[in-house]
Order: structure tokens, then C-alpha cells, then sequence
């Protein structure tokens, strides 16, 4: 169980509680207590979302997007897979959704307007997701693809159109002139 | 300037300190000023890198890769764009480079196991970056995109290969069946 500490932290990160952001808590913890966090890139997380979830993950499994072992796959899906450098230890957990149903189709009668009958059906969807037991909200098996290599680090060199620095593995020589991506688009 | 309590939030949220994420630091302290701070989608960043200093402007700035008002384009450049909603104040900073060079010589004169000199060396760098001028490490200049629309919400329909729940826009329909993309690649 994640601590009120940890769960204000998660919302102070966020910017606002959400029921999206729930999901990411229950999953956040879950990994926390599965696979240990990730100071550096012990752990690294494939999400196949960029909805609110993946703020909760990055925040408390120590999977971020700036230290590239938080990989984005545009697929989607509310779909989060895990691994372990230390011994392949790996998990891909989709949630199985229908858990807020009853709630979704309260708050899709509701008048535009019905801001107050809004707030309180989203407290209820929070609430339920965090009374949930794991697996009622989560199917656990195990990831569908192989472990992610570590991030690397590459040398800059500088773009001979704009002058601007450049990953070297960003640049492409066209026409006898290295070019960063932006400038071949032109 | 930031807290001393920022900088120790900023270095357990990406999970240690290092130069990368230290000139993160300095974009989100200017961005902080000069723009205020995103608790929903105030602000918006598009990041031309994916390196350590993104996990600073995330956590500074609360511009955050769930809220969908963090923006990735992979052109390996240090380059960082930001955009306020109400006003449309924007910029693009991008580091000038040379900050670092007599440092970053020292470095790659180093033998790979004095890991006691290499730590010394990236204090220094540290610390370079934290007092050097705004303007000496970075040059601030308009963006040069037009501002990201605002992050849509999509409703999930099922895959008919896999079974999966998926966002509508990911969904194609191929002889008939409604397909997510990794189906489709199958």
C-alpha cells in the first residue's frame, strides 16, 4: 500500500488527482513491491499509453522518461510491461477494464454543466480503483517482447545547415552535407 | 533559484544527480519565472531530446509525459520549447555548448577505471552549470512550431484480433476486422 505521503507526492508530480492516475498508483505500487525501483536503469518500463497512468509510473517505480528506461509505444492500450536487468525477471500487466463501467455510463447522463454530480462520480471511480483488489482491475502474464537494450550515450556534431548541435545518430549526410533532421524536412 | 528542497525532489525523482540533468534544472528554474508552472495543461514543452535533462523540466515545470503536455520529437537536439496557452508566450532554448569543453577534454583524458577523478570531474561540471549565466549556457530564441493542440481523450474500442481495449484512433479496419497495431504488423 502506497503511503499518503507517496500518494500526495504522486499528485504534486501530476498536477491534479485523477481517476487515469489512480490506475498508474495501482500499478506504480504493485512494480514497487514486485520488482524494487529503479535508481538508475535497474528496472525498465514499456507503456503502450501516454494517458495520465504512466505520471504514477514514472514517479514511483523510478522509470522516467529523461533516463531512458521508460519506453513509449503508441499503441493506445492501457498497457504497461516491466523488466528486470538484474535477472529478466519481466510482466506485462493490461487492465481489464469494465471496473468503472457502471460509473462511466452515470457520468455519460449527466449534463454538461453537472460539475458538482461530475466531481463526485470521479471521486467514486477513484475510490473503487483504489479499493480494488489487483487483479480484479489487472490481467498479470508475462512481456511480449524482449527486454529493451540500455540507453546509450552518442557524441554531438554540429548540423551544417542550421549550426546547431546534433546526436550524431540524428544526422544524415545529404548531398555531401551532415544534416539534422528538421533541416532535411525543409 | 531553486529551493534546496527542489533540487533534492529533482534528483529523487530521476534517481541521481549528473550534469544532464543539472542544465534541466536551470530550464526549469527560467521556466518556472518567466512562465509559470502547468497544473493541467497551462503550459506546454516539445523537447528535442530525451536525455537527463527532461526529467528536471518534467518535475519543474509540471509539464509531464501523462498530462500530454510534454511533447518528444527525437532530433537529438539540446533543445527545449515551451508554450503558455493563455497568451501564447513561447520560446525555444537551446544550449549553446562550450560550457563544458576544458572539462569534457579532462574527462576523455581519464584512464576508464579512476572512477575517483571521474566523480571529481562531474562535480565540477555540476557546478559550473549551476553558477555559469542563463544566457551563457543557453540562447533563448521564439519557438519555431506553432503551439501543440490541446491532449484528446478517445474512446477504446476492441481489437478483434487480440481482444484488447484500444484507443479508436490506433484501431484500422483490415478485411473487415477492426485491428490494434501490433496485429496489424503480424
Amino acid at each position: 500500500m502506497l503511503t499518503p505521503k507517496q500518494i500526495d507526492d504522486v499528485i504534486a508530480f501530476h498536477g491534479h488527482l485523477c481517476p487515469g492516475l489512480t490506475f498508474g498508483m495501482r500499478v506504480g505500487d504493485w512494480v514497487l513491491h514486485e520488482f524494487g525501483r529503479a535508481e538508475d536503469e535497474e528496472i525498465v518500463a514499456v507503456v503502450e499509453t501516454d494517458m495520465c497512468s504512466v505520471d504514477a509510473i514514472q514517479f514511483l517505480t523510478g522509470c522516467t522518461f529523461g533516463k531512458g528506461n521508460f519506453i513509449f509505444l503508441d499503441y493506445g492500450k492501457n498497457a504497461y510491461s516491466f523488466f528486470r536487468r538484474s535477472d529478466g525477471k519481466n510482466v506485462r500487466l493490461t487492465t481489464r477494464g469494465g471496473l468503472l463501467h457502471d460509473l462511466r455510463e452515470e457520468q455519460n447522463q449527466l449534463a454538461k454543466d453537472d460539475s458538482e454530480e461530475r466531481k463526485n462520480i470521479q471521486q467514486k471511480m477513484i475510490e473503487k480503483i483504489l479499493s480494488a483488489d489487483f487483479e480484479e482491475i489487472f490481467a498479470i502474464a508475462p512481456a511480449q517482447i524482449p527486454m529493451p537494450e540500455t540507453a546509450k550515450i552518442h557524441v554531438s556534431i554540429r548540423c551544417e545547415q542550421c549550426g546547431e548541435m546534433v546526436m550524431s545518430t540524428r544526422i544524415e549526410i545529404i548531398d555531401g552535407k551532415q544534416l539534422c533532421i528538421p533541416c532535411r524536412k525543409k
